[in-house]
C-alpha cells in the first residue's frame, strides 16, 4: 500500500525548506504526497509560494487575517487548527509534516497529534531568542519525527525529552544552496532582507530606517531590498518602504520575492547580505557570503564565520558592512546540512525504523529514564 | 494598581488544583482576579464545577464538541483558541493560569503567549505517559512561570529549557487534601474511578468490563463507582456503566460526581481506591490511602508507597485489591505537596521577582547556555 | 460531464424529508453525489441518521457543541460555516442543497451562496411560528432553487420575492409514507414525541410534565414514548424522562429512535399520535393518524383534519386524546404532497430549466418588478 | 434601567448610514450603549472607521481574512458568528443594531437572534441585483425592527412578511448630507469612486480601466480618484490603480479616503459624481449631485433624477459624464430621506411600542394572515 504524506506550508520561507523533500517524496511511487497550502503561503503580497511550485497543490486553506497583531496572531491559529482537524480527518495521512516555527506550525501540530496521527517536525531544536523559541519547543513536544538541521539542534532536542525519533540530517534548504550558481549581475550589490521581529513589532518601522540609513551610504554599490514577510510589525516597515520606493531616491531596486534558486544564484553572487532573515545564518554558510545580522531577531541561532551581528544603530550596521565587503567571500560551512537532506528525510518519512540505528536518535529509552 | 490574573479552568479535576490558589487571590485587595469557565467545567454530565465554587465565574465559554472523538478534540482545542483570544485582547490580564495537561489547556496557552501575556502553567514537568506528556510539554514550551508539584518534574522543566522562572511548591490539591477528616460511612467501601485512555479508546468499554468484574467480586464490601470524565472513549465506559446502572445488579452506587472536600474525605475513609484517576497517584499519596492503579493512564507518573499497578485484567485487578485491603493505611508521603502551595502560587503569580531566588529555579541563563 | 450535486444533512428529521431525493439522484449515473453529515446527525443520543442510511456518507462535520444553550446554537452555526465553506470549496459542487429550517441549515445555506455556489431550498415558505420562521426565511433569502411542499408555502415564497425559481412537488417525507403499511403492534397504542420549543426552553421539563400526566391516564393504551431532538431545552426533557425511565411506572416504552420506514408503520398502526413534532402535521395527514398536536411549536403550519390542537395542560391534552381515539383513523389528505415528490425535485435539481415551465414559478420577473 | 444597545460597525460605508443614530443615542443618559467594530472597519487600507469616529469602541473583533475571495468571505461570517455569538452572551443587550447588507452583516443577524436577543436592521427592503439582496433579506429574515430608508423599501419588507415591526424615517446617512455645506476646492472635479461587483470579480480590473479611460479624457477636470472597498475583486482593481498611481500620469488625486463630512462637501461642492457606489444613489440625491453610475452594482435600487446608468464602456461613460457636467446641479430630492432619520430611529430603538402606530407598520397582524 502506499504511504500517504501529507505536508503543510504556511509561508513562503517553510517552502525552501521542504523543496527537496518533496521532490523526493514525488519521484517515489510508493508515496501519496499530499501538498496543502495555508496562511501567507497562499498570499500574492508575501510572495505566494504556489508560483514557485512545480508540483501540484491538492488543498488550500486561507486562514491569516487581515490587521496582522497579535490577537488575529493567535485566532487564525485557532481557525487553522480547526480545517486542518478536519482536512487530516477526511485524508488520514500515515504521515504530517510541519516546518520550523512560526505561529502556524502549532495549527498543524495539534490537528495532527490530536487525532494520533504521526507528526513530523523539521528543524526542531534550534534557539532564536524570541517567541519563535516557544512555539518551535511546542510543536516539538508534539512531534513523533524529528529533523533538526545541526548535531547542537538534535542535542537540545534530546535533551528536552521529546518523544519519537530523532534524525539529523542538515537543513533541506541547503540542498538547494548546493545546486546554484553565483549571479555576476549581483557583484557590486548589497541585498536587504529585513523582517519585523516579534515582540518588537512597534519598532519596527524605525528598525527599518536604520538599516536604510546604513546601506545608502554606500553609493558604490547597487541596493535591492526585498519586501519582509508577514507579521506583527509588518504595516510599520511596509509603510516605510512604500514612502521610499514612492521617493524614486537612491536608486534602490525594490523586490516582492523571487523564485529560491534565482535568490540564492543572486546572494552567492552578492558582496553582502543585510538584514534579519534566517537565510543570513543558515544558507549563507554554505554559500559562504558575507553577512551582516541585525538585531535579536536571529540572536541565538548557531552561526558560521560568515556571520557578523550588529545591533539596530545604524552607524553599527554601516561599519559591519564596510568590513564584510572588505573580506570578501567567506569559506563553506556545513553547520546546517551538506546537500542531502530532503533525500534522507524522504527515507526516514517512510520508514523510519528501516533507516539505521547509528543515524537515529531514539527518545523513547531516554524518555523513560 | 491591581494586578490582573485571568484562571481559565477547563474541566473538574483541574479545579480541585487550582482552588487553594483562587483563595489566595481572592483574598488579596490587590488583585483584580478573572475566572473563566471553559470546556467540560460548564456541563451538567462531567460535573459542572462552577455548582461547587464559590467565587464568581466572570466568563463562561462552551467549547467542547459533541461526539468526542479524536476530530472534535482538536477542532475544539482550535474553537476555544479563537475565543480566549478574544477575551484576553479585551481584558488584558498581567498573567494567565494554565493548569495541567488536558488538550484544551493549549488553547489557553497560545491565546496568551501569542499576544505576550505571561503565561503560568501549574503542573508541569510530569510524566504520565500517553499524548497528554505531549500537551503538558507543549504547554510547558510556551509558558513565562512553571509550578511544577515535584522536584523531580522541576528538574524535567529545567531539562527541557523551558522559558522563564520555575517554582516548584507542591500540587495546590494537596492543600485541600490537608485539610478533611475522613469520612466513616466509607469504612469498608471500594471507591472506583476509571477513565478511558487516550490512545486506547476503542478498549474503553472492555477496560471498564475488566474493573467491574474485578470489584463485583468483593461481597463484603460496598462498591462507589464515579462516572468517568469526558474523553474520547468516554461514550464506551458511559454506556457499559448505563446498562449496569439499569440492571441494579450488585447494589453498586453509581455518582456523578462529589465536591472536592467531600470527595477527598470519602478517600480518606474508604478501604481503598481502584481505578486511573491521578488522584490515585497524588492526593492518595499524601491521605495515605490503598490505590490499585490500572493500565497504562497514570504509567511514568512518579508515585508513593501506597500504589499498586495492575494491568487491565480482572483476576489482576482483583488480587490487586485483596493486597491493599489487607495492608489498609499507608503513611503521609509529602511527595505531591506539603499543604502551602496555594498560597505560595499565589505570592509567585503576583510577583515572581520578590520572592526569594533561593525559591526559584530561573531558566534565562540556563536557556542562554 | 456529471452533475456534481452535494446534500448537507444536519438532523434525523431531514433525512427522511430528502431519503427520496437521494434515492433517484444516486440511481442516476448522470450525477456526482456528496452527502455530507453535520451536526447532530452524526450523534447517537440524538438518532444518528448514518445507521438508517443506505447511502455512503462522504464526509463527517461534527459540530454541536455540548451545553445546548442559545450561545452554543450560535456558535456551532459559525463554526459549521467555517468547515462547510472550505469543503464546498474543495468539492466545487453545481448544486448544494439544504433541508427545512434547523439553525445550522444557515451554516450551508451562506457557505453556499457567498461562493456562488446554486443552493436549493427544500420546505421553504412553511409557517410554524417560532425562530424557526426567522431560519426558514433567511434561507430561502439565500437560496436559488427553491422546493416548498405545499402550495400556500409556494405563494408565500413568490411573495416574499425570492431570488431564482420555485418548484412545488410536495414533501419527499410523504414518499415514504405512500410506501408503508400499517404495523398491527401498535393497534392500541398512543404514541409521544415532544421537543423543546425553541424560546420556551426553560419550561420544557414542565411542558414534558403536562403530557406525561395525559397520556398515563390511559390505562388502556399503551404508551411509546420517543426521545426529543437535539435543541435548547432538551435537557430539561431528557431529565425528566430518565427519571420516569428509572421510575418504571406506567409501563412506557422508552425509544430513543426507530428508522424512518417502521416509525411511519408504527404511526399508520397506532391509536393516536401525541406531541409536536412536524410529523404529526405531515405525514399524519397523508397516513390519515389521529394526532393530538401540542402547544406552540407547530402553531402557524398548516395542517390536515386529522390534527386536534391542545395548550400545554394535562387535562386539555387527556381531552383532545380521548376525542382522537374516538373518532378513529380520517381519510388520507394530500396537503403535503401526493409520492412522487424526490423523484420530480431530483429532476429539478438536474436540470431546473428542462423542467417544464408550467411546473416552475419563475421568480426573476417578480423580482424585477 | 438603563437600555443596553448594541451596534455592531463592520465597514466603512455603514458608519455614516448609523452616525446620528448613534449620536442621539450617546446623549441619551438612559442608553448604556456598546460600539462593536469589526471587520473591514478595524484595517487601514479599508479606510479605518475608528479615526473618524469621536465615540467610544468598546470592542474590537478582527475577523477579515486576508486572500479576499468567495471561500474567505463565508469563513469570516463564520468566524465573526463565533466572536459575536461570545460577546452579545457577556454583554446581554438590549437590542443589537445591523447596518445594510455587507456579507458579514449576517453574522452579527444570527448571533443576535439565535440568542433571542432584539435585532434591527437598518436598511432593509432595497433592491440592489446581486448577492447583496440575498444578504440583506436574509439579515431582514432574522430581525424584529426594520428601519428602511424608502417607502417602497418598507412596502417589500412588509410583503415579504418579516417578523415584527417596520419604521420608515429614511437613511440616516442623509442626516449628514443636510449638514455640509460645498466644498468650493472641487468645483472642477470629478470624483471616481468604483468598487468591484460582486460576481463579476475576475472582471473588476477591466471595469477600473473603462471607467479610467472615460474619466482621463476630460482634461479641463480634476480628477479625484477614491480607493475601492474591501470585496472580492478588490485586489485587481487596486493592483491597476496603484500602477497609475505610480506613473503619476494624467495628474490623478488618489485618496484612500475621507471623513464623511468632509467626503459630503466634496460630493456637493464637485462637477460630478462617477463609479458604482451606493453613495452616488443615495446622499446624492439629497445634495443633488451629477452622478453616473457605471455598470450592475446599484441596478434596481431606487433613484432620482440626478442619476445617468452607463455600462462598463469608457465611451458610454464619457458620454453620459459630458451630459452630467452639462446639466449641472439637480433639485434636491428626499428619496431616501429628510435629515431626521437618526434621532427617530434612536427613539423606536428604546420604545418601539411607544412610538405611535401611525409611524410603525407592525407586521405581526400580516404574518399571522
Amino acid at each position: 500500500m502506499r504511504k500517504r504524506v501529507c505536508i503543510v506550508i504556511t509561508a513562503r520561507p517553510s517552502y525552501a525548506r521542504i523543496q527537496t523533500v518533496i521532490e523526493a517524496l514525488h519521484a517515489n511511487p510508493a508515496v501519496d504526497l499530499t501538498i496543502v497550502m495555508a496562511a501567507s503561503s497562499l498570499l500574492h503580497h508575501y510572495g505566494k509560494v504556489e508560483d514557485d511550485c512545480p508540483f501540484p497543490v491538492h488543498h488550500r486553506l486561507w486562514s491569516t487575517l487581515d490587521g496582522h497583531n497579535h490577537v488575529t496572531t493567535a485566532t487564525e491559529t485557532g481557525l487553522l487548527t480547526i480545517k486542518l482537524a478536519q482536512l487530516f480527518y477526511d485524508l488520514k495521512p500515515d504521515v504530517v509534516v510541519t516546518i520550523a516555527d512560526r505561529h502556524e506550525t502549532l495549527a498543524t501540530a495539534m490537528a495532527a497529534s490530536y487525532q494520533h496521527i504521526p507528526l513530523a517536525h523539521v528543524q526542531g531544536g534550534e534557539r532564536t531568542g524570541s517567541i519563535d523559541d516557544k512555539v518551535r519547543n511546542a510543536v516539538s513536544a508534539l512531534a513523533d519525527l524529528h529533523f533538526p538541521a545541526t548535531p547542537k539542534a538534535a542535542h537540545r532536542l534530546w535533551q528536552q525529552d521529546v518523544k519519537g525519533t530523532i534524525f539529523q540530517y542538515g537543513c533541506p534548504s541547503i540542498d538547494l544552496a548546493a545546486r546554484v550558481e553565483p549571479d555576476p549581475s549581483y557583484a557590486h550589490t548589497i541585498i536587504v532582507l529585513q523582517h519585523p521581529v516579534t515582540g518588537e513589532a512597534t519598532y519596527a518601522r524605525a528598525q527599518a530606517q536604520e538599516t536604510y540609513h546604513a546601506v545608502t551610504a554606500f553609493r558604490t554599490h547597487k541596493i535591492v531590498w526585498f519586501w519582509p514577510g508577514q507579521d506583527a510589525g509588518t504595516e510599520g516597515i511596509a509603510k516605510f518602504l512604500r514612502e521610499q520606493e514612492h521617493s524614486g531616491q537612491h536608486g534602490i531596486e525594490w523586490r516582492r520575492h523571487l523564485p529560491a534558486a534565482r535568490f540564492l544564484s543572486a546572494l552567492l553572487g552578492c558582496a553582502a547580505l543585510v538584514g534579519n532573515s534566517s537565510v543570513g545564518i543558515r544558507e549563507t554558510a554554505f554559500l559562504g557570503v558575507p553577512t551582516v545580522d541585525v538585531g535579536n531577531r536571529q540572536m541565538g541561532r548557531e552561526r558560521g564565520q560568515n556571520v557578523l551581528h550588529a545591533p539596530h544603530l545604524h552607524d553599527a550596521i554601516e561599519a559591519a558592512i564596510h568590513h564584510q565587503i572588505a573580506h570578501g567571500p567567506y569559506a563553506q560551512d556545513t553547520l546546517y546540512g551538506t546537500g542531502d537532506a530532503g533525500r534522507r528525510i524522504a527515507a526516514a518519512l517512510l520508514d523510519p525504523a528501516a533507516v539505521g540505528t547509528a543515524e537515529a536518535l531514539d527518545c523513547h529509552s531516554h524518555a523513560a529514564g
